[in-house]
């Protein structure tokens, strides 16, 4: 096995030298917490990673995937033992507030511990996180009893929780479920019918119970999403402080190609007619409450696609380092004698390796963005606040589908390094390349985030929101140009987001028009090309507080290497990654209309 | 399982109507045959694969996967049946002449039986197309008592055959293999010692015999590439009329993550010194003569790729067709009561199926057209067979390169289609995209392609063989502009043709200037550029004979269909994929160097 899977001097970079993530402890929400503070419980995930995730992830791959047998479901044992250590260290409640007995984490911090913890083991690492994205739903919208009753057994690691939005006929479109809730004589009481399929460890043997947190529509309800209704349905109610079993079925589990080792399932609720489930908040709210889960999920995924790549490359990095083979290109066939060279001396695999360098720590910094964002919508009142929220709504899809989508392609180049062996189990690409698969389809696939991108929040608030980014974008770009050998690279970049901008308005034009299917036609091409460039920016600030750090440390060693080799990639992000979207771009203005009211005839 | 794999239909416009396969029967090497003869050989391919091929093909990558066990390699019983198939049908030795009992079949009807069983079964194809490269090789170099001994059992699919290259240490780089040959009493048999990894088919139950092409070092050989000889390393050898070990010991079985009927083996010959091998041709020749069947093996390879993107387009398509999710872009919010309409009708579904289309039909097109110029120089002479030559060893690289990497986008694209679906076993994707990983590293990787291509086959004979590629698109492009309607595409093609050139000539720059690095750094760029502009001719021509079919046949129903469908592809193609090229050009352009002579602490 690699002996590393992430990078803690890239890390500590990008939370503190870039993106200040100890700033917000200046103000009251994170008072309790400096950067000591900070830098402990970092530490704490990591040794979780170290000494629980990194040593089971690939026997949870093979002989402990997740299994089921005689109607219940198995899973690796060290489930347990991870979810309890998250539990026991306060993490499974990081974003609840002090006053929920929760740590109140700021988000830069949350990420940095999902990023070291996911690039150790993915498929893990969801069992903790469903049940923190449920019980804070339940913290947000249920009334006291439910907070009572699951709060605490959730936050401890005791109940598992999960996400149950997928039925067999409705994923994408939520509009469609059939769950039904009809109600019973106890107020906010119902019973629940129906099936959900894809939930993550909807079922398994690790905790005492498992709190499915529900969509379905009460009886009568309006139709389509304004119709749908939040429920708790746990797999065992409490009935005269007994866990008595609540009619969910789990009726199979998905085989799935990557992450294995966690089980999603198929659940039938009410079979019997005797399963119950209790309201969140206020009926035919549902998805608005859910969508509070789905905006952190999103950005959870983003991360599971860096962390992923993370652990691709520096597997890849270290085997470069040490396969001999071939001799390079300016001696060979001159000295049939000589010894061979270590591949990263390449060229080729030096662009590879650099191009996953870009990704991972591209999109490393991207999400720590939005993270910074969100900790400033918690540190700030008034406009301000509103600012960033409209910055962090606006980046989310790109957050989802930028390290997601590249990142498939980081890990099957790092995949590439090994040749031959990376597609066998002797080295742990391959299972990578399986795992980082689903990201661009879970929580919302790359086609929706795009036109939620294009469709929602380029117009969303008059375009308030993308004003705003490109206010924050120009002000790196203004930082970047005070120093003369950025001064290319932020000019680069000034210039595409001109580009980019003339597209959106080429392109909201339709939307004028009244053609939405012409305006969003080509939206995923429009993510792609906005995400670069989001990357792009990234990189520039990147190299600005590399270039600040050279200019005023003096660093020496690994230091040096380490902010050299920052700017060297930066440069190559804005070589290789940022032509890119030349050829997007040329599509996205071009008229000729090809997938809009064209016959299915055409596809043969 | 999906109804379809490929089709038929579109098979038979890129063997007949597009590249004319039957014109070659005019020729005396191929006058054994006619059209019909060659739709019937097709047709009991056809048959193969629907009967024996794709019935065993999820079996194979799951309950019937190769196992390594009690030192036996056991594959699915399906193999047998497969082989024996292939051998009484005479097509192990279709390429094989009909004086050496061969069936001298033309490459473009080998290219379709290969496309049509590969789609059913990639995994399964290995078998018989391994034995038959290895038994042409006999059949070529060896002497006659090699032939009379390994070739009717070879041909008859009693015994196996197998390329034996790899070695721990010696993978891409061929040159530092170290099995060696040692010569006995008994003129052109050796005593062969050394080790050999990833040997698909290099063990297993079905066949009597393995027989291993396996590069060696004689003692006291040059060192490098010119010091390896070929032999004939059977698994068992004949003494007295019987088959007795051979020495050759199976110690490992890879787990891959895909193609999993076919194993991968690690051998050992001569573990206990009693490992025989019999000289194929001359001393030090060796690599030579094993590019006869490499340079065969990457077309099969380019095949694959087509292939394995055309199952899981077909199943793609199915699925969009009956996928109900989601209303109309347009109508979306108005109506709440509303049906879902298919997915196919949302325009980034269709974009998606539109882009997996065009790179399945490019592709093949591409392999058929390299099958085209194989043909032709069995039919022509003297300059004219040197031009087909030419042209072939010019488009091999591509061939393997442009159907693999674009057909794991491809895949990649129609995974997407399914949404979670495609993730799990339930649908055949998430098999389709394991299997086709491995084909852009099997017989030389996407790197070694493109050193291929730029390093080699730019600059051969002073640069004849591309002036004659670059002829050959004139003609066509000429051809096309003929019809008002695709002059706009005819003319893109010419302008992208003058700028590939102009990189080539910066490139060629750095070369003459005695600085291959730089010349090389960026080849998998050049690939990438060349590869999407040589298959936009394989569009054009597409387009032309659609234009000419629509214009001169008055075609009805599916067949009119089918002809606007090839246009609009060749459309989609023009507008989608083409301009991919520009980015990469201003990179191929661009002045800064980022992967030469930095040092490796550059990556950290």
């Amino acid at each position: 096995m690699p002996k590393q899977y992430f990078s803690l001097r890239n890390l500590k970079f990008t939370m503190h030298e870039l993106h200040k993530a100890q700033e917000v402890t200046e103000y009251p929400y994170f008072a309790h917490l400096d950067r000591e503070a900070i830098d402990m419980i970092l530490e704490s995930a990591i040794q979780i990673a170290d000494n629980i995730l990194a040593p089971c992830a690939i026997e949870m791959d093979r002989e402990h995937m997740a299994h089921f047998h005689d109607g219940k479901v198995t899973v690796h044992p060290s489930v347990k033992k991870y979810i309890k250590a998250i539990g026991d260290a306060g993490l499974i409640a990081s974003r609840a507030p002090l006053s929920a007995n929760g740590s109140q984490l700021p988000e830069t911090l949350n990420v940095a511990m999902a990023f070291v913890m996911g690039a150790a083991n993915n498929a893990i690492t969801s069992f903790a996180g469903l049940t923190e994205g449920s019980a804070n739903l339940i913290l947000s919208f249920g009334n006291q009893h439910l907070k009572d009753t699951y709060l605490p057994k959730m936050y401890a690691g005791d109940w598992q929780g999960t996400m149950c939005l997928t039925e067999p006929q409705a994923g994408s479109s939520l509009h469609y479920i059939t769950s039904s809730a009809s109600p019973t004589s106890e107020e906010g009481k119902y019973k629940i019918k129906g099936q959900k399929i894809y939930i993550t460890a909807g079922d398994h043997d690790q905790t005492d119970n498992i709190v499915h947190l529900y969509l379905a529509k009460i009886d009568g309800a309006p139709a389509g999403t304004k119709g749908i209704s939040l429920f708790v349905v746990p797999q065992k109610r409490i009935e005269n402080g007994q866990l008595v079993p609540n009619d969910v079925k789990t009726i199979g589990i998905f085989h799935k190609m990557g992450q294995k080792g966690a089980p999603a399932v198929h659940i039938e609720a009410g079979t019997n007619d005797e399963c119950f489930g209790w309201l969140v908040g206020e009926p035919h709210k549902g998805l608005t409450y859910m969508f509070q889960m789905m905006n952190e999920a999103r950005i959870g995924v983003g991360t599971t696609g860096a962390c992923i790549a993370s652990a691709a490359y520096y597997a890849a990095l270290e085997y470069a380092h040490e396969r001999p083979q071939g001799q390079s290109l300016n001696i060979k066939g001159q000295d049939p004698n000589a010894p061979q060279t270590h591949i990263i001396n390449h060229p080729d695999v030096k662009r590879m390796l650099l191009f996953q360098k870009s990704i991972v720590e591209g999109s490393l910094s991207l999400v720590m963005q939005g993270a910074k964002y969100a900790d400033k919508i918690h540190s700030t009142e008034g406009e301000e606040k509103e600012k960033y929220q409209l910055l962090l709504d606006f980046l989310t899809p790109i957050i989802k589908t930028f390290p997601t989508e590249m990142g498939q392609q980081s890990v099957s180049s790092s995949l590439q390094v090994f040749g031959g062996g990376g597609f066998c189990e002797d080295f742990p690409l391959e299972k990578l390349y399986r795992d980082i698969r689903i990201t661009t389809i879970y929580e919302g696939t790359t086609g929706i985030q795009s036109l939620a991108l294009l469709g929602r929040n380029i117009t969303m608030k008059n375009g308030k929101a993308a004003m705003a980014l490109f206010q924050e974008i120009s002000q790196d770009i203004k930082d970047a140009t005070t120093h003369e050998d950025l001064k290319k690279y932020a000019t680069a970049l000034a210039g595409k987001l001109g580009e980019i901008q003339k597209v959106t308005q080429h392109l909201v034009g339709f939307a004028m028009k009244g053609d939405t299917e012409r305006f969003l036609a080509d939206a995923t091409l429009y993510m792609e090309a906005f995400g670069i460039l989001v990357v792009a920016w990234q990189w520039l600030k990147q190299g600005t507080a590399a270039k600040l750090a050279l200019l005023t440390q003096n660093p020496q060693g690994d230091d040096l290497q380490f902010y050299e080799s920052k700017i060297h990639t930066m440069r190559y992000y804005f070589a290789y990654e940022v032509p890119k979207t030349q050829g997007l771009m040329t599509r996205l203005l071009d008229d000729e209309v090809l997938t809009i009211q064209v016959e299915n005839g055409i596809l043969v």
